[in-house]
């Protein structure tokens, strides 16, 4: 158990394959950056509560920052056999400055830690996914503005329904993106990063001295990871080491991001099929088949919409994990990392490769001008037009649903029918006024308020 | 097919089963004041567009307003036949004023009167949770000063660990539901209520006919529900009627607040067991058994875990009904309400009643300054002070876990362990400190910063 | 607190919300045909071991089985004022027998009332469920056998791939849920419903009075309820009190019905879409729009679809309340039925109406063979010729991908190449062959083993 | 683009992002074992069906050999730079015996392949799972046969109710091993493996050329992987390429034994806490604390009850990819396997550890023996005694209640009132034979049927 934080009350060897088991450096080493962003505040602040001398301080923090430079520079390794972060940090201080080391951990608790680096991370990884999410309604905005003169059929119910501006419909995913961004921003305006918990009822070391500590370092810091926020001094002791709703709610939001994904992805599966035939998907974003070598496979669509399953599945695993657990750290919390670091880290992948997609992404516009045509699809627009001319909807509604299913089973155009048989159906229903509003343009403008 | 807002279409006549399997006014009956203050907002609407004369607008608006002030004395039971709350809401507008409700239904579609009565419950509802969670935060901070001098045993791993207050034990879960709060504050003012999407696409009603109707129905309805916001008029037609990320975040954070509920409802299951005995329970929210006399159940706090099931459930039924949905209105969207109605009741219930359950919950003082007296709790302030002595962390650690284990092994006290004994261990045990030190008041006050 | 099973033991009175929240009558009142039958068996074990006297057991079933009879006569109604369903039929039987009635509850437990009653109604819905879901294999085979001649286009990716037996597709989800009621079939074979565990602890009754009173009650109750197993008596009654896997493991399987469901739902809403036009929906499983008259909206299919939120989240809510559950009863327990019963509900209705639907449904057989020319869906065809030419399948497979390309860039059917252009891709291609391989007949016969 | 199994088509080269999203090499490798069993199948069935010749046959089948066996010893490593599986093997293949190695991959599809393999995977697991649950089942009754002459307290709502036989509780966690165990079977025992679909529209090799192939190939394979069941040739190709059901299913069944697992977990870690001290933990499965060195904390324990949540989320994340997925094959497919290959490890693991935990568990039968002299938890055996005496339940119930509440507020043990005060409570109360039932041999005893 050479190495260990702990151990000095045991008779009895540790199992080997539970010490296997209970290791968490394996992911856990991601937070290399903020463990020892915690360890220079938290020996600076040693040093300003006198537990510490400024040349122990000094050389202490020295190291600490040497490896800070080595993890930012890509050029740090986790070592394996160490049982998780805070522990590989703690050995590898003490191989560079020997026993002096040893001081590293006075008065502090990894319980502490491991909840410091993780707000950092979810800090961090927020504003990523915010950045992110902004160039994608970007993308889609401009994908508004390069087809603003053309329309779409929208559909309910998988049916067609009426003509929608193509910039309303790259619109819509673009507000969708937009509220996931609000909602994240929010998130990380809650967030606070603590430090001084200890193992759950705080330490001795006094507030002022933490802060000095958080003033010195801080702007270092953030000069290499700039998506940090400044740690503040923890106030209730037990609910730092207790909870993880933040680790949660991040989750919850990326949650409805990857909602939002798979709506976007199952409409673009089906609007590029042969049938719909509304888009053109980027080559480079398909893939072929080994045995039918025609297709087209919209395989990074489906892939999105495949990546659902994980991301819904982690904020359930960890609603699982804390339902009913009691105050305050319990072990169980060690394995909200498994399913925070990969999901953050799908949906962080997915979001960039959609800000490279959906420039590419292009309408086929000879193919829906032809469908646009389609008369059924101003049925609504017909009964609005006779309402305007006092006819109760209902009424209206009625008229226009027997005009369709006429229309259907002789196979014949409304536009086509004579006067007489529309005046059948009603009175107002006249042939000129319908041709002008069986018009794509038109139906879309005159609802532009 | 009487009554039905849509079949002008069909030659067949509907399924009965289907009939009942598709209806929802079982449950989205109670929309309905927020269905009729759409109605008033679209009458005067139609009616800004001179769409309706002013007299058709007073008729109807008067036969709504009538309707909706019976709907709030509590007066108002829906009709089990109708589709749906707007069909029901129709219908009873054609009895009241005969053929001029006809009119009620232009220009408009349940897809967008379904969305806007949601936002309005949704926005009801936080409102309501969130003056409830505002009174469960002051009732923990006031049990926290009622035992302003009490300090517990702080539990790590379900082990005791060190000496805390009593009232940072409550402040934590004041904490707890104090983030619930915020969090959805934030939602809540980032909720709006839309109006004016039509079917998908919209309708040709101005936005400012639409704006001053707003005006003049909001301040009296407002008068009956002051927890709503104002509506505004929808800019993007689709997402209106296509979203429903409002009614998953919703459920998301009150799952959040559900996992709160289960690790305060844990906790004290726990601690007031004749194990722990820690607390004592309100009578009038335990209960017997119908076998063992002698049992106080602890069943309100089983039955508040218990409800996580639901809670957390509801979030991921929404979740998977909302995946790779395409644009824009499915019908699978109407069963959202079946996830999200009963939870919102099931939350709301449980915060109402643990605002009388908390402040009758007592302390068993007596017992727990007994437990006090564990030596092994004082374990990090005895290894605290050797490193204020001096002695690095790690080793002074070591040094009293051995003691613990001496102490233990022996069934001795350390308090009662001769100077020559504690010297052993470490140069700088000395017995008249050490008795300091195992001190609960001592112990919590050295960490108040 | 009149008529609570429960309650000697306290002083103050119960708080009337909690005591309202507590209620279980309103959803286990379902249960009544099955706890009137546990009552039957236990008051004869209880003469049987001499607690009871003959007179006494004669009047106390006779006063059960009126009731058994009513409730089966559907005359049956619960008291909404009772805590449970085990309290009101036994309130009930007071009101008819007096003072006599107070013995019926001797040496039980509502513990183990409760689950024998739901393990009766795991069973006698698991039985119905399997025979509609054979039903519903039978009507998918029948379908099959139907367009026995006819060819449908294969999708992967949601891409056109190969040409398949019309029957083979019906076959497939016929295939689906025959594995459903195989899996539900195991499950109802290990499900045991038992009696006899007391509160956990078991009581003084023997197992042969237990014997013989199930032998005596058996086969009359299962004239009426024919889809019921035989009881038998517990062997550990703390996992009969404690376990809820039966009800878990009954939702898991439902949750894989919906799967298929869905599944079978979102086919047949994309394929009966204008788009792809391949089936034609019964009309009166379908609903128009309130604003759009034209539409035949799929409804009943979305509405399934939709219905797999509700289902998924249940079995997750039960496992979530049993997560770290200590042995044995505990109250969250009660909640289990609020996911149970109306998700057994809703899966049954889904199936009872999908036996009505499937035989109505239309293949659009006219539209289907004109697409069946679309040349893309027989490369691999094209491919496998060139394989059993002795060509490696990866370089066939490069030959028909240019093949393709070059048609569809030239817009030019593979069958109107010319011999030379044909030859240039690969010299085994003959125009003649190919002109047989490009057959939806033969392509599906080649590989009918 | 090298080495890709498709690609003939597409005149633009993949986006490299998206190539590495797109790539399962990382965890299907594990499948490498049954993709090669898939193809000395596959090879075999070729030359049967004369696409291949006996001496291409045994080229390519000893090259598959080979590398079989190197995977079994352990020597094999996957290419990071493949895409899967499949072409990993493929291009193994094709280093090895060259342009031969192209034939291999004649009339098959990765659809079918994946399928099959997977298929083997969980076929192979269940059989590990099964045993391991097995051997946990022993290890339980094992406990009790130990502890046969020991009673413990047992539980309702976490509160003492009576006395169970020490044997009887781990007989209780033996059966849902038991269940669960029984379960898998099931599982198993329906689970077929099968080859020959294609990529969904089947091949034309006949069937009597793949029966024999297998005959050929299982018998070796076998000898390498015991738990194997023997492949059958596919009859509906479409479900075979679509389906995935026996994946969620697997992990439905994984989901049940980890809610057993938390359960029992969270009984021992209450059970052996300092408050209850039932049980005795073996120290080689804690740790202890960094800050607190005296705590022997449930690691291992708390750890498995943390598991619960990625263990549910799993079938969750599964179903949910699934939902709605039309047929056949659809590139989403692929994600199943990130869910549940560290599913399947961890809860292997976690059996695999339970096996060498439980036999070092203790019973701490001093602690207990005294505990069970507190006489609350024989109130139901006084009432009891006291329905044996011809009284009604309810009032038997009653004044054992208010006895029980008596000796509470006096603090007067119940055996040491005076038959005077006894008869005021019922006059069938006597002194001698109340101290006769409060002992909890003759309690157990009294129920053993």
């Amino acid at each position: 158990m050479q190495g260990k934080m702990w151990g000095g009350r045991f008779a009895k060897k540790i199992n080997p394959d539970f010490e296997q088991f209970s290791k968490s450096i394996d992911y856990d080493y991601i937070l290399a950056r903020y463990d020892v962003f915690n360890s220079l505040i938290h020996v600076s602040a040693l040093k300003n509560n006198a537990v510490l001398t400024a040349q122990e301080e000094k050389r202490i923090t020295q190291a600490l920052w040497r490896l800070f430079i080595t993890i930012e520079k890509g050029r740090w390794k986790y070592n394996g056999s160490s049982e998780d972060i805070h522990t590989n940090i703690q050995n590898q201080i003490e191989e560079k400055i020997g026993k002096l080391g040893l001081k590293l951990h006075s008065l502090r608790s990894r319980n502490d830690q491991i909840a410091f680096d993780q707000q950092c991370y979810c800090c961090v990884q927020a504003e990523k996914i915010i950045n992110s999410l902004n160039k994608i309604k970007k993308r889609l905005l401009a994908l508004g503005k390069k087809y603003k003169n053309s329309s779409l059929i929208g559909y309910t119910h998988t049916r067609r329904a009426q003509v929608v501006a193509a910039s309303d419909y790259f619109a819509c995913f673009a507000s969708m993106f937009d509220r996931d961004c609000q909602r994240i921003k929010g998130y990380r305006r809650r967030l606070s990063i603590e430090i001084g918990a200890g193992a759950l009822a705080g330490n001795t070391i006094s507030r002022i001295s933490y802060r000095r500590a958080i003033d010195k370092w801080f702007i270092q810091v953030k000069q290499y990871i700039p998506e940090l926020k400044k740690p503040t001094v923890s106030k209730n002791y037990l609910i730092q080491v207790s909870e993880r709703d933040f680790v949660i709610e991040f989750l919850q939001n990326l949650a409805l991001v990857q909602m939002h994904i798979s709506r976007l992805a199952e409409d673009l599966i089906m609007h590029s099929t042969k049938e719909f035939n509304y888009f053109d998907l980027p080559e480079d974003f398909c893939t072929g088949s080994s045995l039918r070598p025609h297709k087209k496979n919209p395989d990074f669509l489906e892939l999105l919409r495949g990546c659902t399953g994980e991301v819904y599945g982690s904020s359930f695993s960890l609603l699982t994990l804390l339902k009913s657990l009691p105050l305050t750290y319990n072990r169980d919390m060690q394995l909200d990392k498994k399913s925070l670091f990969p999901v953050v880290n799908t949906v962080y992948q997915e979001l960039k490769m959609l800000e490279v997609f959906l420039p590419e992404l292009r309408l086929n516009s000879a193919g829906i001008e032809s469908e646009l045509k389609d008369e059924s699809i101003y049925a609504t627009e017909i009964a609005e037009f006779l309402v305007n001319k006092g006819v109760p909807f209902k009424q209206a509604h009625q008229v226009v649903g027997k005009l369709i299913r006429y229309s259907e089973e002789r196979k014949q155009k409304i536009i086509d029918l004579s006067q007489e048989t529309l005046s059948e159906f009603h009175k107002d229903l006249k042939k000129q006024q319908i041709k002008k509003i069986v018009n794509h343009k038109k139906a879309v403008k005159a609802k532009q308020k």
